[in-house]
Order: structure tokens, then sequence, then C-alpha cells
């Protein structure tokens, strides 16, 4: 089965964006990161800072949860909590944009959502703490909480998100069909193997 | 780092023995699969089926499990259960057989027993339910269980051996370098993208 939609789920500092925007490049089709994030906020009435930041995080709390319903559409929550409006929203946004053809998502929970195309190539990167570490030192620069906090906080966000609208383990191979170490690997032989498999699957 | 070890776990019917007989082919080194269950055999004096069954299964009940001395070698498990004893032979053979130079190690915990070395490639292949059933029955012929029962039975005791004596979950994405989806991506497509990494990390 040809495989035209590549979403990748990636640890924080992995290079998983990185490796999506290579591919992306590579196979000339477009790459939904910030892009996604803009039509979300767009579809939503979030801003696209709180999309972002809200987006792949864990669920929080039901109290403090619908604090933040978008302004200049009121009732449109229909009673739902942000996460779950935002999620909602999400998913119609990935959906769309998996039906105008080939295309490169990174995050969002985006292998989930699209489990029912054939055409998909869900792919997980991941590399371990010290590569993650430099890697968002250098890109990011420094903060006041150590990197490792860092990495901890973001991967655990993700996690939780993950398990809660999806039901399944993150970072566990079964949901990938490919997960490729980025430390041990190269965040730029990464982009490589995935547009072979790409190329190959035509 | 070149690579020059390659190890394979493998989901039960997943085809990951055929995966790493196949790559072992394509690079011209040996594969320690059957071969790996001899050698085991004889520095253990347990029978090569006794090892088949066991070297990858459950540690078992602790009364059980120092029921299966071996034969001729009275005294040399020094105290240890069965299951433990065979570990640390299992463990012995298989940093050996990675000193005398490239090859591809099916099962056996190799990931974890080569943990220390720069130069080990691993590998983890599964694939879903369906996939694995259909070729259970197709290699391995009916039985009285349900090819379902079967899968989990074996997979059940893979990962609860794994779990006990490296303290890892098994088919966690963070264990391996590189994670396939066999039934998605097909059986000798998974061995062609492991030959390219080895051959792109000269």
């Amino acid at each position: 089965m040809e495989k035209k939609i590549i979403t990748i789920s990636r640890e924080f500092g992995s290079g998983g964006r990185t490796i999506g925007r290579l591919i992306a490049q590579k196979l000339n089709i477009p790459f939904y990161d910030s892009e996604l994030v803009k039509q979300i906020s767009l579809e939503s009435g979030f801003a696209p800072k709180f999309v972002e930041e809200h987006g792949e995080h864990s669920p929080g709390n039901s109290l403090f949860s619908y604090a933040f319903a978008p302004q200049g559409v009121p009732g449109v929550m229909n009673g739902l909590s942000t996460a779950d409006f935002l999620w909602n929203i999400q998913c119609s946004v990935i959906l769309q944009i998996a039906d105008q053809g080939p295309c490169v998502i990174v995050g969002r929970n985006a292998d989930y959502i699209l489990k029912d195309r054939a055409d998909v190539l869900n792919v997980f990167v991941h590399a371990d703490k010290e590569f993650r570490a430099e890697r968002i030192v250098r890109l990011y620069g420094n903060s006041e909480k150590t990197p490792s906090a860092r990495l901890q906080e973001k991967d655990k966000r993700r996690r939780v998100n993950y398990q809660h609208y999806t039901g399944r383990t993150w970072g566990n191979a079964e949901n990938y069909h490919v997960c490729l170490d980025s430390g041990v690997l190269g965040v730029e032989n990464c982009a490589d193997i995935i547009v072979d498999i790409i190329s190959k699957s035509k």
C-alpha cells in the first residue's frame, strides 16, 4: 500500500520536528507543525500560543480546564472541557489535512487520529537523555529548569495527553510502523530512512 | 559509529527470525538462532530443546525452577535457579559470539546483554495480530490452541523474561535503535531497511 502521509511522534529534543521538515523537503510535500497550530487556532478561536501549549499536553483538571473558552465564540464548546474541545477541533483539522493529499504531520496524536487510513506511515523518534538535553540547550537556550527536568516534564505531558485521548501507551513500538533512535542513527539519516521507505511503498 | 552486530527482538510470528536470516545472508555474516541454542546447550549441559523452550521464557516459580539441573554436571549451578543458571550461560555465550565479529543474533535478550558495546544495532520487529496469526498457522501448522492464544502466550513469556532479567519493558521503542512493523512494511523490505542502515554506518 502506497504511503502518502507521514505522522511523526517524538520525544522532546529528539529532532523529530527537524526530521519531519527534512522528509517534507525531500519529498516536496507540505509540512504541518506550526501551520497546523494556526489552522486549529483559526477553527477553535483559541490563540495560537494556547493551542501550541495545550494541544499535546495533559488534559488538566476539570475545574481549571473550563476557564479558557475562546473569545468571540460563546457557547460553541457545548459543555466540553477546553482540552476536549481543542481535541475535537484538532481531530477535524488533521482529518481534513490528510484528505488534501500527501504531507508530513508532526505531533498532535495524528497517528491515532488517522488510524483508519491505510496510506499513513506512523513514525516515532526517540533518543537518549544526553543527546536530547544537549540539543534542547543548543536550540532553545537555557532556562531556570535543568535540561533533564524540561525533558521529563514535556515528555510526561505528551505521554499523559496521548494515553488520555487514545488509550494507548506513548512510545510503545506497536503504535508505530517505524521507530528510530535519532541519537544513534543521526537526524539526517533518520529522514533518509523514512524517505526511502516512502519511495519504496509506491 | 559502525554497527557490526545486529540483535533482533521480535513478537512471535512477526517474521523477525526470517528478517534476521535475510540480513545475515545479504551481509554475508553469521546468523545465530538455533546455532545459539546449540552453544548454550553445550556450555550449560541442558538439552537443546530445554534451552529452546526456556531461554526466552518466564523464569518460573522457584520451587519448580530448581528441578532441572543438567545431567552430568552436578553442583555447577551453585545454588542458582535453573532459569538464572541458563541466563548466566546465555550472557556468557552471547558476549563471546559478539567478540568474534559481525553477526545477527535473534532473541535471547541480546540487546540488553550487549548494551555496553557501541557497535550493536538493536532491532525490534512487530506486527498486528491478524498478520502474525496467519503466519504462524502457515509456517507452524495448527495446534489445539487458537492462533490468538498461541501468540498471547508466547509473547507474554518473552515479555516476562525480558522484564525479569533486564528491568526494561519489552516492546518499548526506547530499548531499540530501530522498530519495524513487518505486517505493514513487509518482511523482505524490513531486511533491506536494516541492511541499508548497517551499510550507511560504515
